[in-house]
């Protein structure tokens, strides 16, 4: 192994370095204020777990993207959190106990095992909030607006806002019957929006049954029309499908009045990284950037697994591809310099600067540095026997 | 498996809940600014390297502190980060490259094998900052009193400091000249401060030979007095070992100016756990609690390895810990709790007051429940239809 080979980091893993790091921290904490200034409250969830309570309740693709550990004190398989909400789900059912409303938010390192997005890598800072406990549809429009304001603050106002609700594909695609295989190959061929595959599997179903409708379903997309759409192609389905139209239609036009400069949108098939979600769900997208910058939606039956299953509801995004992608202002960075002097007072000066102050204090071998190239726009200076501070 | 076991963590793994969540999260915000306002600059390590690059120039304790993983896109091994202090050397040394004088801070969880400590479990939170490129004690003692600035922030000032200096036994025992195995042997007898051992594995020594040094300092310990027992018994050795003597003279003398509170001990067996120092160590402990709450020193040597060594010193804590041992005033957690209403003006005064405030919206399905419970001590009423903020 060479000199050079030991300085390479695995793909899609990187240092982040000033001033991104700090511009990164910044909005953490400006997200996780939002957060809790609409009453959800911080825990921390461990990084690593027994692999049966990470995914439990979850899809076979978050299985996939969590690197798996050998415990050496017990045997045990654990693996490292690729995502927090399953960690947040677990935490409200059986670490709080809480009865009625918990409201919990969250934020850290997450690992997956192969790159999700262009701008997260591998490595993504997962913030995210969760509402436990309330199966209303003011559950989910509160998360969605929080997950609206988080992004407001990332400096990302111009937001459109795909809307779909997973108990319509579940509906029907437990109501055609189909094999196993089957039903993976026709969710598969419905993500790519395969009208040639769907005509294959599905041809041989009338329009009014089941299979037709979910082929009629993936050429909807768009608008608040779509959802028109939708009604006229699921015309006499099951209750649980109107229902889940109905509910859309409610929740749009409430955003509608409320955020009235966020695009809606609809899609019935996009369900891929909908791991365990089982209800209306939501995805936020940028201008100019294919993947969601934020998503989330409802999950009520994650905690059966466990014994309590509580209705639930939340969103999720990652700090760091906001700022690849927000406008935020920069944060002020001037420091002041303090050269190397005998002057017993410096320090104390420096301590008083330092309450409020970013003070750089130059060390003896570092004589003739030029102070703005170490981030310096000011410099403490000796006049008359007093320090005063000087710009550059 | 059963329900119940779904829901154990590993041992030494924790759900850190809510308000525990929220003062780590503080104190971890106040350190970081800290670390900042002296002018170190935030970065972010990966969370996974290959093991190449985690370990190089490292001792083998943290190769068996480091959980490993196959990368599945390479096949390559790499290891969770066990400590954060490499990754900024290697940051320092390859990713920025800077000349002169760099000055980094980091803060995030990292993943041991076994507990370290009890109050950290497997999981600490580590903060840390370290100073590149200067080899002058003014760098040494700029790091320890920016660490006891951080401790003071974290509410704990009466801290007790021990100095070391890993030069002297590395001198010793290299002088001494036994084989490796030996060496194991002495190292492991001299931390265990076992005198029998030493007696026997040195008791042929003459008391001015290296290995009767070596025998000679493990009974040496305690406050300044330590050091000039310690001058009587390494009289004659070598430069290197002179030198260091001189070098934890001087900065036990600033540091005795400088805080005057802080209690000072020296130490010059005790190597257990810095795997990489070269040269003046330190730890600090606070009143009642066994292992050290923050610690650090110099470290030239790390990036020779990778063709770039710079001098190094730094120091990093464990804010889980110290919140646990300190003693910080409690955040104010007070919110304001709005209740279910069909008035199209709360909407906007909730958003207002959530500029400064914390304010739970009661959701329709929590009819009947005691804001109190929710952890709210004001509550938004209707008064001759204007909303009003009401103690509890």
């Amino acid at each position: 192994m060479t000199v050079s080979d030991r300085w390479l980091l695995p793909d899609g893993v990187e240092d982040i370095l000033p001033p991104l790091a700090g511009r990164i921290e910044s909005l953490r904490r400006d997200v996780m204020d939002t957060c809790q200034r609409w009453g959800y409250q911080l825990v921390i969830p461990p990084l690593i777990e027994y692999l049966e309570s990470l995914f439990t309740g979850t899809g076979h693709d978050l299985e996939l993207q969590t690197f798996k550990l050998t415990d050496q004190l017990t045997g045990r398989m654990m693996g490292v959190r690729a995502d927090m909400t399953p960690q947040a789900a677990r935490i409200d059912a059986h670490t709080l106990r809480q009865e009625g409303v918990t409201r919990l938010c969250y934020a850290g390192h997450v690992l997956n095992t192969r790159p999700q997005h262009m701008l997260t890598g591998r490595t993504p800072i997962q913030a995210g909030c969760e509402l436990f406990g309330s199966r209303s549809e003011s559950a989910d429009l509160e998360v969605i607006s929080l997950m609206l304001a988080a992004l407001r603050v990332a400096g990302l106002p111009r937001i459109h806002l795909d809307l779909a609700h997973v108990a319509i594909y579940q509906a029907l695609i437990a109501e055609a019957g189909f094999d196993a295989d089957t039903e993976a190959t026709i969710f598969d061929a419905m993500q790519r929006k395969s009208v040639p595959e769907l005509n294959e599997l599905l041809g041989g179903c009338p329009a009014d049954s089941a299979g037709g409708q979910l082929r009629g379903l993936v050429a909807v997309s768009g608008g608040i029309e779509a959802l028109d759409q939708a009604r006229v192609i699921l015309k006499g389905a099951s209750d649980n499908v109107v229902q889940a139209l109905d509910q859309l239609a409610r929740v749009a036009d409430m955003l509608k009045r409320d955020f009235p400069e966020v695009g809606l949108g609809f899609d019935f098939c996009e369900l891929r990284g909908y791991n365990y979600h089982t209800g209306l769900v939501f995805a936020a997208y940028a201008p100019g950037h294919g993947d969601a910058v934020a998503k989330g939606g409802r999950y009520d039956a994650i905690g059966s697994d466990f014994g309590r299953a509580r209705p639930a509801t939340g969103f999720s995004l990652d700090v760091r591809a906001l700022v690849a992608l927000g406008d935020r202002a920069s944060i002020r960075s001037g420091a002041i310099w303090a050269p190397v002097s005998d002057d017993p007072a410096l320090a104390g000066v420096v301590a008083g600067l330092r309450l409020t102050e970013t003070v750089v204090q130059a060390l003896p071998d570092e004589t003739g540095v030029d102070p703005v190239s170490r981030g310096c726009d000011r410099v403490l200076s000796l006049r008359d026997g007093q320090w005063v501070v000087e710009s550059l």
